[in-house]
């Protein structure tokens, strides 16, 4: 079959690889219905994560089960499986407590750029719907491998309660679901920071009630004069850089709330400033594996749409167009038909 | 009247200062009963902070009411008094959520290692006792003002709950409170970090159940094998340092909670870093001032004594010594006797 690697920055090919098959008894083979391009996809294509090796890439995936190794119990073959972006046991105490993105087997996924993936650790990643989704859901099971659950961790580790104010730092597919996410979790108002037409259209669509194109000390200072000099309930950083980080730690009320999901690149915090806010600050990997029946559901009961960031939908084959469609910001996120 | 003045580092004199007046309607003059020097005095007492001009030194603060305002409406003179060493108003948005330490309108207490003192804010930031607590009392009652309210806030921040597990990093008198504040809240287990035996006994007096004496990679190795594997529920970083926080960032499980109370110094956090530790940060300067009736009571009834922390007592015009003997960590903590 053949399959996406990155070879180093800007360098992403479609070429031959081996066909995935069970290495371990509690693997799965996948074939994937849909993929995508995940915005942190983007860190080494742009060189800012090093590229050592070539990579084999995709990380959120749904699709249908093809083969199963000896232990795995809870999957088989020809069901229609959504599994999370880190691979866990969900039996050991960090999976226990809702942590599966800490598991202590935590592997992360890769290689569903492709037509075919391995899931290790099956039995604790994958979640079967009943029965096989209609075509015109998967784009929106797929997001819910990674994207959307990212940005209902951001909402959920920003504390977003009903009736809350709430920010959400950064316009892309991940910050674009926090604010559906919000919105799910009865925010009363969600102020999005985005400068881009399509984008600030899309935040709208999913329920947000604000846009701020604002940045820096003039997005603080926007941001404090909507919320009588306080700042907001709860921020959600959606970038992973320190100036982004910053403009949540700012625009955040004492004892308020930031859920920080975009992994952090350059950003050494000073921890001095950080103290005098009194904000809290909860991020990391999302523990996906937590909320997925749950967004499964909400998807298969038509209550949310979080296919609509894909703007942009690709033959597999044509997966360099979609790193560069991304990188460029022609797309928000860029969907793959195998 | 005398009172403490810091000139740079080292050199604190007990001198010459004029006697405080009543500045606005909103003002209290006290009379301290007892004074004492605090561990964040000690920043720019050694140069760590830098220090432009002299600086009036005394934050921590309990005593008789001598003269208010014409605008104060909740004590009056005679009154024995306790009040935060953050000045607040107590009525802003920010007080109201909890967050008096985030006051619209907050002001940091100065100039009481002194025989009198002004309190700005005194509705917002004072608390009268129903009639003149015994001498005895006197140490525990002072500790309310900033150095058990802030081991509290540590405990409360780290999400200290019935059963957990605690870790607390930092030995000094806030530390050890955080000990004794862990125990209050429930803790099942609280792990106290420190090599001084003196140190170490008082942390089991108030509580603590394990001392682990290694730091750095041997500390949070310790710590681990004592959680299995996973870390432990809260830590309590009392410090301000970066080493001491990067030990409560690994010493804490996945989903766990860090309080951290000591105002951070030179401390660059690599949020990378902590990003994949899925770790909860919450501190600050805390607000006492929401902690002040209940941890009164709990004094006036006996129930706790944190002024064993005191464990050198100086007459108010020694309070160079008691700068010097916390400086060579001869002392815990002193107390001052106007």
């Amino acid at each position: 079959m053949k399959g996406t690697v990155l070879y180093g920055p800007g360098d992403v090919r479609f070429e031959e690889r081996p066909e995935p098959k069970i290495l371990k008894p509690t693997d799965a083979i996948i074939r994937l219905a849909v993929s995508c391009v995940c915005g942190s996809d983007l860190w080494p294509y742009r060189g800012i994560q090093p590229v050592t090796e070539p990579q084999a890439m995709g990380h959120e995936y749904c699709g249908f089960v093809e083969e199963v190794g000896s232990a795995v119990k809870t999957v088989k073959p020809g069901q229609f499986v959504i599994g999370s972006f880190c691979l866990s046991d969900n039996t050991c105490p960090n999976c226990r407590a809702g942590y599966q993105s800490g598991c202590q087997q935590l592997e992360f996924m890769t290689g569903a750029q492709a037509p075919y993936a391995r899931v290790p650790l099956a039995d604790g990643t994958l979640i079967a719907t009943p029965e096989k989704p209609s075509d015109d859901l998967l784009p929106s099971l797929l997001t819910v491998s990674d994207v959307l659950g990212t940005g209902w961790f951001a909402a959920d580790a920003a504390n977003v309660k009903p009736g809350s104010t709430v920010v959400v730092v950064g316009d892309g597919a991940v910050g674009l679901l926090g604010v559906l996410s919000a919105g799910q979790m009865g925010a009363e108002r969600i102020i999005a920071m985005s400068r881009h037409p399509s984008r600030q259209k899309l935040a709208k669509e999913f329920g947000a009630t604000d846009i701020v194109t604002e940045r820096g000390d003039e997005g603080v200072a926007r941001i404090k004069e909507m919320t009588k000099g306080i700042g907001a309930d709860s921020v959600l950083e959606c970038v992973g850089g320190l100036e982004s980080m910053m403009q949540a730690v700012r625009s955040t009320r004492p004892g308020g709330s930031i859920g920080y999901v975009g992994v952090p690149h350059n950003a050494l915090l000073d921890l001095q400033q950080v103290f005098f806010t009194l904000v809290r600050l909860h991020g990391g990997p999302a523990p996906v594996r937590r909320y997925l029946p749950a967004l499964i559901n909400l998807v298969l009961e038509g209550k949310i749409n979080p296919g609509k960031v894909f703007d942009l939908a690709l033959p597999l084959d044509q997966v360099a167009e979609g790193y560069r469609a991304m990188d460029e910001r022609r797309a928000i996120k860029a969907l793959l038909r195998p």
